[in-house]
C-alpha cells in the first residue's frame, strides 16, 4: 500500500483533507465538543474492556471512562486476578464493587470492544486465548502493531469474525492522561494518535476506532496501516525517540569532556541543551528554527556537526529499519523475553554521565541552558536521517512527522528533560527498553568512530547536505501539523 | 545431534580417541610425515580448485600446493577474470602460464574437489551457479558453515549428487600460512581445524576432508557438524575473538582513565595487558594460571572484577548465541551487504584509544607489560561466560576450547598485540567485521552499565562464581588440547 492510497469513511466524524507537501492525507480533528457523538460511534457497544494496566492502560481506561461519563457505555478494566496492578486500578476508581474491574478473560468475553494493552510479550504468549474468547463481531483494539508483526513472523492470522483496529497515541501513557486532563481547560489539548483499520467485519470498525481516539483526547487522528505502524513505531523508539538520543548524549558527553569541559558542563552541553531548548524550539517553531536562531559563527559550527553526522547517522538508522522490517527485531524481543528470567534487565543509569546529570538537573536554571551548535547539529542530523529513511521507505508524511519529530519533542524528550534520559529508558515498555539498550551503543559507537573524528578534523561542510536539510519537505509538513493542535505544553511538574 | 554421538571412519588416517572431561571425542593428529598419505586420501581427485583469494584463499592454496608437491594432484586457483586479486595470486606463483590460475567457473567445472573460499556475501549470491557447475560426485569444501546457515534461512538444500565437507582452520589465513611455513622446521606446527561431513555421496568425503586438513598443516583436526560450526564460529567472532575483546578494551580504557591513569597507562592496562601477557599465559599455561600467578592482593582484585563481570557478560553472550542460532545474525549480514553500496564500511580506529595505542606499541617493552588483575578478571569472566554458554547449548568440548580459547590466544589476540585490536577488526572478513562492529558496543555498554558500577562499589566477591571458575571442566579440556600440539608461537614479526 502506498501512502497516497490511504482513505477512509466515517458515518459519525468529519474527515478533513490536509495537504502535506503536495500529498493529500485525511485526518479527523478531535476535541471535547465531539464527545456527544461517541454514543453514535459506539452504537453497537455496551461495554469496552481495557485489558492491562501498564503505561497505556491506566491512561486509556481513565480517559475513556471520563469521556463516556453519563452515557450507557460501560468501561471495565480486565486484569489477571493475581496482577499486582489490581490495587492501582482500584485506586483509580476501577473496582469490583462498581463492576468496572474484573478477571481478564471474563472481561474479554463480556465486551463488544476489547482494547488489548498488555505487554508485547504477554500479547505474544496470550493472543490465541484472547482471540478464542472474543464475541463474534467484537472489535479488537490495539495501540501498537507489535502483535501483527509477531503473528507475521510465525505465520498466524486474525480470526475472521471480528473487527481489528488500532489507535496508537504518539506518546507514553502518563502524557496521554496528563494532556487529557489539561484539555478540560484547553479544548483539544492531547497527544496525537494514528489509527488503522486492519479488518472491518461489520462495517463499524472505522467509527469504533475514531470514537476511541477522540475519547482519548487526540487533537488529531491520522491514518496508517498496522504494518506501517509497527515498523515506524519499533523503528522510531530505537532511533530518535529513545535509543538514538541516549547514544547521542553519551557520545557528546565524552566529546565535550575531551574538549576540556568539566563533567557538569559536558552534561549541560550534551544532554540539557538537547532535552531543553533544542527540543523546545523544534516543538514551537520547527526544526529549521534551531539553525536559523543561531549566530553566524554557531551556524558554521552547526553545519560542520551536521555534515560530519548525517551519513553515519543514516547508515545506522537504515540498519535499524531493515532489522525491524525484516522481523529480526521482533524475533529478538521475543528471544530476549525468554532470557529475562535468567538475566533480569539491569538499569543504564549507573554510568558517570547520569550521576552527574542528577546533580545538574537539581541546580538547573532553565533560561541559562544554551543551544549548543554541535549538539544541535548532531541531533538534528540524526532526526533528518530518520525522516529521510522513513520517506524513502514510503511512509506517509503524517506518520513521519509524528514518529520522528512530534512524539520526540512533545512527549518523550520533555519527560527526559524532567527525569533524565536514562530514567526515561529504564522506565518504558520492555520492547522499547530492549531496543534502546540494543541501539544506543550502536549510535554512540558509529558517531564516535565516524562523526566525531570528522568533526575534529574540522570545518568540513557538505553544502549539498545542508541545502537538502534546509529544503526538506518535512518543514512544511510540520508547519501544517503544528496548525492542527493548540499549543499546550506537556507539563511535567504537576 | 549430541556431541557424544559424533564419530567417523577413515581408510587412510589414524583416528585417535581423546578424553575431554570424561567425554570421548575422536581426532586426527596432523604432521608432515602424513603427507605421503595424501595421494591415497585424494585417490579419485586429479585437481583441487581453490575458489577465492581473500584471507583463507592464499593460505590454503599455497599450503595445499606445497603439501601436494611431487604428486599428480594439481592445485588451481579460480577467480573472477576481473578480480583485483589476480595479480596477487600470480605473485604467489599461481599463473595462467603454468595452468594454476583460471576463471572461477571454469576451475569449478574442471575440478573433482572445489574449495569455496569466496566471501560470505559472494557465497550467498553465487551458490546456485557454483552448484550447477560442479561435476557429479565432486567434493565441495567450505571453511565455514555460513553458506549452510544462509541456505537454511531461505529453505535451500545441497545438490544430492556431491560430497559436502568443511575444514575450518581456527585462525585467520595469514596464520594458517605462517605456521605451516614454520612447520618445515618444527613438525606439526600449525593452526588446529575442525572438520564436518555434511553429505557423503560416494563414501570418500571423510578422507577428502581429513586429507585437506592435514595438507593445510593442522596439528589436530577435530570433528563437528556444519551447523555447530557456523553457530560457534559466527558466535565466537562476535564475542571473545573480536567483538567482545574490542568492547572490553574500550570499556576498560575509560575505566582506567576515570581511575586517574593517563591515556598511555590506560591503554597499557586495558589493551596491552590483555593482548600481551594475559593471552600468553593462557596459551602456555591455561586460563587458571593467570589467576594463580597473581599476588594475593591481585588475586582479590581479580576475584572482584570476575564477580562483577561474569553475569552481565553471560547475559550479552547468551544474546549473541540466540541471535546467531535463530538466523537473525545471518539475515543481518545479508541485509548489511545490500546497504554497503550506499554506506561503505568505515573504520573503527579513529577513536582516541587507538591513536594512543599506536604510540604505546611503538615504545613497547614486552617484559614490562603488567598483568593487570582487573583486566584479567574482566577478560576471563567474558571468556568463561562464552565457554559456559556453548557448553549449555551442547557444543563439543574440542569446539568450545577452540572457539573460545585456542583461536583467541593462539591466533587472533597475538595479531591484535602486533597490530592493534582496531586494525585487526578493520581487516578481517566482512561477516566478522560487521559482527564485531555490531557487538563491541553492546559488550562495552553492558560492562560499563553493570560491571564497572559493581566493581566501583567494591570488593564484592561471589565465592560461588569463583569456585565454579576454578573447577570448570574447561581447564582439563585445555590441558588435553595443549598436549596435542607442539608449542610453536605464532610469530608475527617475520
Amino acid at each position: 500500500m502506498m501512502a497516497e492510497k490511504l482513505n477512509f469513511n466515517s458515518n459519525v466524524f468529519e474527515k478533513e483533507g490536509i495537504e502535506l507537501s503536495n500529498r493529500k492525507e485525511f485526518i479527523v480533528r478531535g476535541g471535547r465538543h465531539l464527545f456527544p457523538l461517541l454514543l453514535k460511534a459506539f452504537k453497537d457497544i455496551s461495554q469496552i474492556g481495557i485489558i492491562g494496566w501498564g503505561s497505556q492502560g491506566p491512561a486509556q481506561a481513565q480517559n475513556l471512562r471520563d469521556s463516556l461519563e453519563g452515557t450507557s457505555i460501560h468501561v471495565k478494566v480486565g486484569l489477571r486476578m493475581d496482577s499486582s496492578s489490581m490495587e492501582s486500578a482500584r485506586a483509580a476508581g476501577f473496582t469490583e464493587e462498581n463492576n468496572s474491574l474484573g478477571e481478564m478473560i471474563e472481561v474479554i468475553r463480556e465486551s463488544e470492544m476489547v482494547i488489548l494493552l498488555i505487554s508485547d510479550a504477554a500479547q505474544a504468549s496470550l493472543f490465541k486465548k484472547v482471540f478464542s474468547n472474543l464475541k463474534e463481531g467484537a472489535t479488537l483494539g490495539l495501540s501498537h502493531g507489535f502483535l501483527l508483526g509477531y503473528m507475521n513472523s510465525i505465520g498466524e492470522e486474525w480470526p475472521k469474525n471480528i473487527n481489528v483496529v488500532a489507535v496508537c497515541p504518539k506518546g507514553m501513557g502518563p502524557s496521554v492522561r496528563r494532556l487529557y486532563e489539561q484539555g478540560r481547560e484547553v479544548n483539544g489539548s492531547g497527544i496525537n494518535a494514528s489509527f488503522a483499520i486492519e479488518q472491518d467485519f461489520n462495517g463499524l470498525a472505522t467509527d469504533h476506532a475514531l470514537g476511541w481516539s477522540i475519547a482519548l483526547g487526540s487533537p488529531f487522528t491520522f491514518q496508517t496501516t498496522m504494518t506501517w505502524e509497527y515498523k515506524s513505531d519499533i523503528f522510531g523508539e530505537r532511533c530518535i525517540l529513545l535509543g538514538g538520543i541516549h547514544g547521542i548524549a553519551e557520545c557528546l558527553y565524552r566529546y565535550f569532556i575531551a574538549q576540556g569541559s568539566c563533567a557538569e558542563e559536558a552534561f549541560l552541553f550534551a544532554s540539557e541543551s538537547l532535552t531543553g531548548p533544542i527540543t523546545k524550539i523544534i516543538s514551537k517553531q520547527g526544526i529549521k528554527a534551531v539553525y536559523e536562531n543561531l549566530s553566524d559563527n554557531d551556524k558554521e559550527i552547526f553545519r560542520c556537526a551536521y555534515s560530519a553526522t548525517y551519513k553515519p547517522a543514516k547508515e545506522i538508522v537504515a540498519e535499524v529499519y531493515d532489522e525491524v522490517a525484516s522481523g529480526n527485531e521482533i524475533r529478538s524481543v521475543i528471544m530476549a523475553g525468554d532470557r529475562l528470567k535468567e538475566f533480569p534487565m539491569g538499569t543504564i543509569d549507573q554510568t558517570p554521565m547520569w550521576a552527574v546529570g542528577k546533580a545538574v538537573r537539581a541546580q538547573r536554571v532553565e533560561e541559562k541552558i544554551p543551544v549548543h551548535p554541535i549538539t544541535a547539529g548532531v541531533y538534528i542530523a540524526v532526526m533528518m536521517a530518520q525522516i529521510n529513511v522513513l520517506d524513502e521507505r514510503g511512509h506517509s508524511y503524517s506518520e513521519i512527522a509524528n514518529e520522528s519529530v512530534i512524539e520526540a519533542v512533545d512527549s518523550l524528550t520533555p519527560y527526559m528533560h524532567y527525569k533524565g534520559v536514562a530514567y526515561m529508558i529504564d522506565n518504558c515498555s520492555t520492547t522499547a527498553r530492549l531496543g534502546a539498550r540494543k541501539w544506543a551503543p550502536r549510535f554512540d559507537y558509529i558517531l564516535s568512530q565516524l562523526a566525531i573524528p570528522a568533526l575534529n578534523k574540522n570545518a568540513f561542510v557538505d553544502d549539498v547536505l545542508i541545502e537538502r536539510f534546509l529544503n526538506n519537505k518535512i518543514h512544511s509538513v510540520l508547519a501544517v501539523c503544528a496548525e492542527l493542535r493548540p499549543s499546550v505544553d506537556i507539563s511535567l511538574q504537576n
